[in-house]
């Protein structure tokens, strides 16, 4: 049976490496994934206030369809500038396209971000955001492994009316195949069932990595779709964009753009798993996949049902990275 | 609180009339939502092998954006032909736009197949197939009580390994908006979890319309992402396109066509909660959202926050359709 990868996280798919910066006065922070090299990439915004750049970059029809670094981070659209500063140290480095040889390095980051600005910290910073700088931070920090919780991209985020954070999980399929997801949780609605103790994930928790999930009770009345553990109620104080859960799916096949979009597209559903609601129109929801390709699928047909079977476990380390989040928060 | 409409079935918003018609013989049908007039519709696609029509019609962006009725049917291509009949019966009923007075009636009839032609049945209807005649036949049977299970598009359907069929469910939310769903269900993915018993969609059943689902028990292994209830193990005899989970959410609101997307967007979060995997290259996963206009909803920013409710009531009902889908299979 397939398992959690040696350390649970995004990173079990070799060649990754993520960093967080914080700013603690701010409340907020960034995460930065960090690519082994041009990995295939795709996204997709399924929220209804997405903050985003560099998604058409990766639009199949598009020439490019590969990323060096991936980028989630608060600050709604300052935070966007995190994403310009890993772009430049990454060019510093000589990662990136080279048009010719010998010429200017250009990284392909594409960045997210969520809407933290209403939840505490001083963000006082006029016409100097902390965003560029906090990317760079971000950046030097990437190692293996890496903090779940209140860091980076997650200082500042919250889930419902509970603290969000930084998730990730991993499953390793066996034959060299390992799938991983990121999480920044910032949602609207509720990684909680109306009782308020039981996570909407429990029964994907893999070796109580959740702390021991336990299912819920019979009787619960799910029949109001605005529960009380989602912030739908106080809505009025909310924009759109002011919310958001961000994340990136990774994995050790040979996907090509089209593949990761797809990947992208059914992650999507471990947040519907996990949170609820999921992708109002106050959510930025966005995921991002990433594929390194170590791991050749093989062709049509075999091909498309390992592509589901990646898609599926996408989804489901989406679903263990949001209880993470919400249990290491 | 909110509670199921009289019928709970998407009738329960008023003007609605659903038909079906069932080809025993060939182990296929055709179910027909007829609207009170034309509707503001919207529709999002997110399975990776879809046969649709009319969808670029209700694109925010394009001219149209409403729709006289909406076609689920068997067959899969062959099934499109289901909406011409549907089309040329409303017309000389006189239902559709007219360019001028007088002119012939222009029926917008937005349709999505499923592939039912493996699941036993004689098709050898060779240059004949049964569906224009089998969506007349499912226009002429519309009314606001209409059958669930094993019916007109869902006839030869199978979620995962067991029947499938026709679902539905409705919400009062209460001071005139009513929200309710349709479903077909023929999923690859399961609507059990792996013990084989307990409905993924089970915490949202209201008033034992699945029958009394009980909460499932510790100590389930959820770690394979193809679970044996899918078809997933034995895909290499299915072909893109090969499933599908297609319906419809409708609403008392205003709605835009926009904001009719965006409903049926979140509405598919109701197929992610009811069915694993789902989404997957081989499903065409397909909703449509239609909305009557009866119920305003008032201006930002309010206005928001109930199409994040009314969104979040239609994903619920589509995870409870699913699950009555099963139980009256």
């Amino acid at each position: 049976m397939p398992r959690p990868g040696t350390k649970n996280l995004i990173t079990d798919v070799a060649g990754l490496k993520v960093g967080h910066a914080t700013d603690e006065a701010a409340g907020t922070g960034v995460t930065v994934l960090l690519c082994g090299a041009d990995w295939a990439a795709g996204v997709d915004v399924r929220g209804g206030g997405p903050g985003v750049r560099e998604s058409e970059a990766l639009a199949a029809e598009n020439l490019v369809g590969r990323a060096h670094a991936i980028v989630l981070a608060g600050g709604s659209v300052f935070g966007l500038a995190a994403a310009d500063g890993v772009a430049s140290a990454l060019s510093v480095r000589g990662i990136g396209l080279h048009l010719k040889r010998d010429s200017l390095a250009i990284p392909i980051v594409p960045a997210a971000v969520l809407h933290d600005l209403g939840n505490g910290g001083n963000k006082d910073w006029g016409s100097t955001p902390p965003y560029r700088e906090l990317g760079v931070r971000a950046l030097s920090s990437a190692r293996a492994e890496f903090d779940l919780g209140s860091h980076g991209a997650g200082r500042g985020a919250m889930a419902g009316l509970v603290k969000g954070g930084i998730g990730s999980a991993s499953l390793d399929l066996g034959a060299g195949l390992v799938v991983g997801a990121l999480i920044a949780l910032n949602s609207v609605g509720s990684a909680f069932m109306p009782d308020g103790k039981t996570l909407w994930a429990w029964a994907f928790e893999l070796d109580r990595e959740f702390g021991g999930a336990t299912p819920p009770g019979a009787g619960m009345d799910l029949s109001d779709p605005s529960p009380q553990g989602s912030r739908l109620a106080e809505i009025g104080r909310l924009q759109a964009g002011a919310n958001t859960t961000l994340g990136v799916v990774a994995c050790t096949a040979d996907l090509s753009t089209a593949e990761c979009k797809r990947v992208a597209m059914m992650a999507h559903d471990g947040i519907a798993r996990a949170v609820r609601p999921a992708h109002t129109p106050f959510d930025g929801d966005t995921l991002f996949a990433v594929a390194s390709g170590a791991s050749p699928l093989g062709r049509h047909p075999a091909r498309a049902a390992a592509l589901a079977r990646i898609g599926s476990a996408g989804a489901d380390c989406v679903s263990r990275a949001i209880g993470r989040a919400v249990y290491c928060a």
